[in-house]
């Protein structure tokens, strides 16, 4: 069968490079600096694991690398790994919500503001430490006072371009009619909130000119969301303003999404009607608007949730939020991989929200390994405590031997090919995302001499 | 892009056909009463889902179809759906470990016979309820006490044989070169072993002839199990005993297994030359011992643990104990479809032992999916509580949508078929689980009427 243990050796390594092809990070070529630098980064993590994630916590019962992230987080901060991580700023997001870190909020959070008793009220529930689940819709309400959502967007964007993030798309949820302005009164309409992200990220562009840092921040655009609650025959509506929006604002419409728990009914087909009807009036009024839909945050098999990903795909949607149920789905992964579907991962998220127990039980490396693209998104950063990228980051690095430097390049760099930018503007923010690769990774190849 | 809606659904229904069409329960000529008892099943299984998972119980918190096994047992034999599987009788297994159930053990256990205060101690230690996992070695240690074994032995294949289990191959771990014998002498060499395991199960068979139920147990064969961490030049004396055994107990003799936890080095790669040795000697010796080797029992990615799949299928291994991170390999995948490579999966001892949380986070769909030849198999039930296979059916049953009744005929069918059994005998015992399998099936669909 083997003429010797070196045929079969021989074999072993075709067959583990046969098993690897689809990788995203397979047989790329590599630069010196490259090579070195990934050898440093799983040096560290090795080192690490047998180390920092080995010793006893007083307030810490068994940790390993990629543990249950509330938990392990107060390890994470204390790695070199995570540190190098934080450090990268070349990274980039296509965040799923608008939080800034509640402490910041609060820190921020002028009480004379308040224009009700209830937002002063959701303050306080916040500050007693409310169950976290439960304190999500109340957040909702609580940003929707315009003085709060402008400080929130300031923050959210500053937080993530601190992180290295250069650009990203952030999910907006359109479903109430009106904010409330300065006045307290609910009487803000879609237009002007669209007028206010564009305020407030020029603001920081500036800010950040002024401190000589305008290279590290290029932009963001909002994904136009609406809640997967509503009855099937308001759908139009949202498409409606989603396209007059657009037309308005074409800079800052990136996609349009339905977003809610999956688990509650209805499923995506009960919109496909309405989705594909969306489709026939971008044409007639010649705009293009790439659905970025979720689907599949589930560990359900066949379930709704779970089928909504056969929509997803059908319905032609751009990329695919979570999609955690996709690596179940053969055909569906061939789909993404030969269409270029990109599937947002949402590591933290998925684990606080108990789709997996920990990192080592995540499904994303039968993505990567099926070679379906993927980003590592962030979800509700401000609440689950992951602002930015890093700690996402992390958890996918620590708890992978496969994974290295080259998977968390292709990772950044996919999610800025699978962005919604114009051909061009991708292109400069590719160069300019090359640019600052290149100097992280001088910057950590030279870090072991 | 699509002509209408009914165009849409048509497309729909086609990409899902397309995407289950490796499964192996896919496009099966079914009967009128198959598919008659699935809708029963699938009833039941809904109704109980929102009934009596969906209730408030004092001691478990948020039950649900698939929950953690031992917090939600308890509610598992109170369903319908469990009496209906445990009442199959028609269902067949490879367990992993000879264990019965403790309470039995303890029960028929004679304090009298214990040989040294070890044993008794053990017996103590086990009665006073010891840790799960500390308690593996001792139990080990007990077993090998012949008049105890000789117990065990006949316990599991009356116990098995209750459950409906017509055939069995057991790894039975004979890393110890003597058990210790009725004079309290450790001096019971291996093939006594064989020879005391054929006469319980000729006894067994009496047994069950008296009571007019020996169509219920064809019989059970031994995999010959060493300790997957002896000294590399230790593995040729193991395999040269297995083949003695084979040649002075063909009919016994099923295959060859190396066993232990696969995080613990050394892996698999280190016996590979080895077990190519093995295979030499036995074209030498005219004998043939199939490989049915423990692999990838883990959640880790490019892990020892995860690589030992690679070993395992390059040495020919005919089935994979655990496989439980072969999802993660679609090269891997692929080779077990096309080469009918069978993976034995243990859905309740990868739950109980962490690998999974729970059963809807058990990778079990995805091989299902990509239709990779699995058979549902116990490990040991004695110390986890389920013993047969009635609670492992039930846990994969509960906690999928598409899994229905055809699922799990062509799981009971391929562990007949994947079994070590000489064609003939093969033939035969199929002939007679096709039989059981149409009364079970109209049993079921008779109960709706």
């Amino acid at each position: 069968m083997y003429r010797n243990f070196e045929h079969y050796k021989n074999e072993r390594a075709a067959l583990i490079q046969r098993d690897r092809s689809l990788r995203t990070d397979h047989s790329e070529v590599l630069s010196e600096e490259e090579i070195k630098a990934d050898r440093v980064l799983r040096e560290i993590r090795a080192v690490e694991a047998a180390t920092i994630w080995n010793e006893k916590y007083s307030d810490i019962e068994h940790p390993f690398p990629g543990m249950e992230f509330l938990t392990g987080r107060s390890i994470v901060v204390q790695t070199k790994l995570f540190k190098i991580l934080s450090k990268a700023r070349v990274l980039l997001a296509t965040p799923f919500n608008t939080w800034v870190q509640l402490h910041t909020a609060r820190d921020t959070f002028n009480a004379s503001l308040a224009p009700t008793r209830r937002i002063a009220h959701i303050i306080l529930l916040i500050r007693s430490g409310t169950n976290l689940l439960a304190s999500l819709p109340f957040l909702e309400d609580w940003s929707t006072f315009v003085p709060v959502w402008r400080k929130y967007i300031y923050e959210f964007l500053r937080s993530s371009a601190e992180d290295g993030i250069s650009y990203l798309e952030a999910r907006v949820m359109f479903s109430m009619e009106y904010m409330i302005g300065e006045d307290g009164a609910q009487n803000v309409p879609h237009r002007e909130w669209l007028l206010i992200f564009d305020e407030v990220q020029n603001a920081l562009k500036a800010d950040l000119r002024a401190q000589g840092k305008e290279d590290e921040f290029i932009g963001a655009r909002i994904i136009y969301t609406a809640l997967r609650f509503i009855p099937t025959e308001e759908l139009d509506w949202f498409c409606e303003d989603c396209i007059s929006l657009k037309k308005e604002f074409p800079h800052l419409i990136a996609g349009f999404d339905l977003a809610g728990p999956e688990n509650i009914p209805p499923p995506l087909i009960n919109y496909a009607e309405g989705l594909l009807r969306f489709r026939e009036r971008q044409r007639e009024e010649e705009v293009d608007i790439p659905l970025l839909l979720h689907a599949g945050e589930t560990c359900g098999d066949g379930t709704h949730a779970d089928m909504n990903l056969y929509d997803a795909i059908l319905l032609g949607s751009k990329r695919i939020g979570h999609g955690f149920s996709l690596v179940k789905h053969p055909s569906l992964m061939q789909e993404c991989r030969e269409k270029g579907v990109l599937v947002e991962v949402c590591p933290i998220s998925n684990e606080v929200l108990r789709l997996t127990s920990n990192m080592p039980m995540h499904p994303l490396p039968i993505l990567l390994n099926n070679g379906v693209p993927v980003s590592i998104s962030s979800d509700d950063p401000g609440v689950f405590g992951n602002p930015g990228l890093s700690f996402d980051m992390y958890q996918v690095l620590a708890s992978s031997e496969i994974t290295g430097l080259i998977t968390l390049r292709e990772l950044a760099r996919d999610s800025l090919k699978y962005s919604t930018l114009d051909p061009e503007t991708k292109e400069r923010a590719l160069d300019h995302w090359n640019r600052r690769w290149e100097s992280f990774v001088k910057w950590v190849a030279d870090s072991s001499s």
